[in-house]
């Protein structure tokens, strides 16, 4: 019998998850029913919406149970099957999460071809953060030629796609990421117009400088300080797609005063501001075809470029979704579960 | 020679304006010049947006300069024309402020028809309150049959048009305002399907009771404790207009913490909510001709009902302002400065 080593959630965090909050187990996996599939993980996606599912806080979707194994979005191949959809050896999305093995109904798997796109792409620029880049922008920022398009988190898997895909739009893109290297990254690999360290003490200033015409675009994932200076230079009309907000995802409860809430309804009522908060899945029905189709060839041509941080070892998890939260990792964060097949 | 009586703005209010920060002077008013009027003022609107244009505090209109004549529009008697577009004796909207008369354009009036509606209404209902009311919520709140909308300061001009407006569309509305003579009137002149005290100190509770099925558009006028218990209630997916922030206004800096903006960002992302500032002046090219026609029509078959308030005496509007800002008016707030004519 194959055994799945798993990563359980067993407390829920208060601030940053610790290792206390987690768990590592092991159980055997139950035969195959037909219809389902057993799985070996290659690769685990660690993503910011996952502190959010360790919090019975209010939030899109449900927590995780305290004792279940942590989710997640997974690239994981076909070991066994007893379906007609899926043949061993196949490699598979599938949202198994922070585990080595699995057994899933088939259907709750999309087989990814290795000869279109390496498949960790698959949880990336190709998955659902470049999903997230595609909608939130075009749908809700909208950016027209010669408007600035500003978005932080920005070699992260979203923010990357937002500033390549502004380009692509003739845009202009100011990137915000924290320290010189990757602010270095936004420029020679991912073609930014303007990359902004948001750790240096004259961010506020050098932003002014970046957006010269202000702001017209704010593709928001960060939320806290970053958020308060870019705000300020938003111009009449500006669109503000809300997708994530991880500066506040470890916060317990409402910072210090003053409060800020007033100031920015002020904000919203004199610019004529558009604040929209979306989940990808909403778009999911009327623009993931199209996402396909157009994302698939920018990747091809290399319009959008990506950068993966892959981490060795299921063990590695929490400590690497820590730095996930902090802004350690260095492009799309994956967890190395398992060798891709040869 | 005429002169004209005009209350002028001598020094920033901080907080309330006080009579200290107003004055009461007179001017000659010029000879007329071909293409002007000379303009006797019946009615001036008194409108909160009046309280920023006395701060010099970022807006979407200039301050009104210290030494200057407070604006304001105003339902006016042209006295002496020598413009062929202008005879004595018309009626007119005009924006001359918080004087007796003034001397302006031609072209700067748009002549009213006594006939079709009552002067006044061009000031309310029928003028850029109604206008306000009428393409916020139909481009922004766009709400559906069934849906719940629920609107502050619901006997004022502005929030009165919003919750029949939304009757006429089909959904539920749900009115709050100061005290149980404002809510009856909600009830019973204004059709709202719901009317509530903010001040009552079941109010939270009350709201909760009013909105069994959550709240999908909340057309925000008044900010405050009031959008507090609202926002919380808002359903996924729920559109947020907003064209005004009364509780701020007289407030002279951010107010004491916690800090409430990290949390209502939450909530603008986990409900994906639309959150959308607004000045009417920018849908007046796209929606200005269909609110004349519908809007007048529902005026005269009934499904839109106004109530105004009437101050007599120039004198009397800062105070008559003063309660505005408070909530004191009931209905349509105008001063008459002087006499219709016979």
């Amino acid at each position: 019998m194959t055994q799945s080593t798993q990563i359980r959630l067993v407390r829920r965090p208060v601030g940053e998850p610790t290792d206390a909050d987690l768990e590592v187990a092991t159980e055997e996996l139950p035969a195959l029913e037909e219809g389902q599939v057993s799985l070996r993980t290659v690769f685990l996606s660690l993503d910011p919406y996952m502190r959010g599912r360790m919090s019975d806080a209010e939030s899109y979707a449900a927590p995780v149970e305290l004792g279940a194994v942590m989710v997640g979005a997974t690239v994981s191949e076909v070991v066994e099957s007893r379906s007609d959809r899926r043949r061993p050896g196949d490699l598979v999305l599938a949202y198994t999460g922070w585990q080595t093995h699995a057994v899933v109904d088939a259907r709750a798997t999309r087989r990814l071809d290795p000869a279109t796109a390496p498949v960790s792409t698959a949880l990336g620029v190709l998955g659902m953060p470049g999903f997230t880049a595609y909608a939130g922008l075009l749908e809700i920022g909208r950016p027209q030629p010669g408007e600035t398009v500003v978005v932080a988190a920005a070699t992260g898997p979203v923010g990357s796609a937002v500033g390549q895909i502004a380009k692509v739009k003739g845009a202009r893109a100011v990137g915000i990421a924290g320290g010189p290297e990757k602010t270095r990254a936004l420029i020679e690999d991912f073609g930014f117009d303007a990359a902004l360290d948001h750790r240096s003490p004259t961010f506020v200033d050098d932003l002014a400088a970046a957006t010269p015409d202000g702001i017209d675009v704010y593709f928001e994932n960060v939320g806290g300080p970053v958020a308060k200076a870019v705000t300020r230079r938003l111009n009449t009309y500006a669109r503000m797609p809300v997708c994530g907000l991880v500066a506040n995802y470890n916060a317990p409860s409402a910072p210090e005063g003053p409060d800020r809430l007033p100031g920015f309804m002020s904000l919203v009522l004199t610019r004529s501001l558009t604040v929209r908060g979306f989940i990808q899945d909403e778009f999911v029905p009327t623009h993931h075809d199209a996402f396909v189709e157009e994302m698939g060839e920018w990747v091809r041509t290399g319009a959008v470029r990506y950068r993966e941080d892959v981490v060795q070892g299921l063990e590695n998890a929490p400590e690497a979704f820590r730095g996930l939260l902090a802004g350690r990792n260095f492009g799309k964060l994956l967890v190395q579960v398992g060798e891709l097949p040869a």
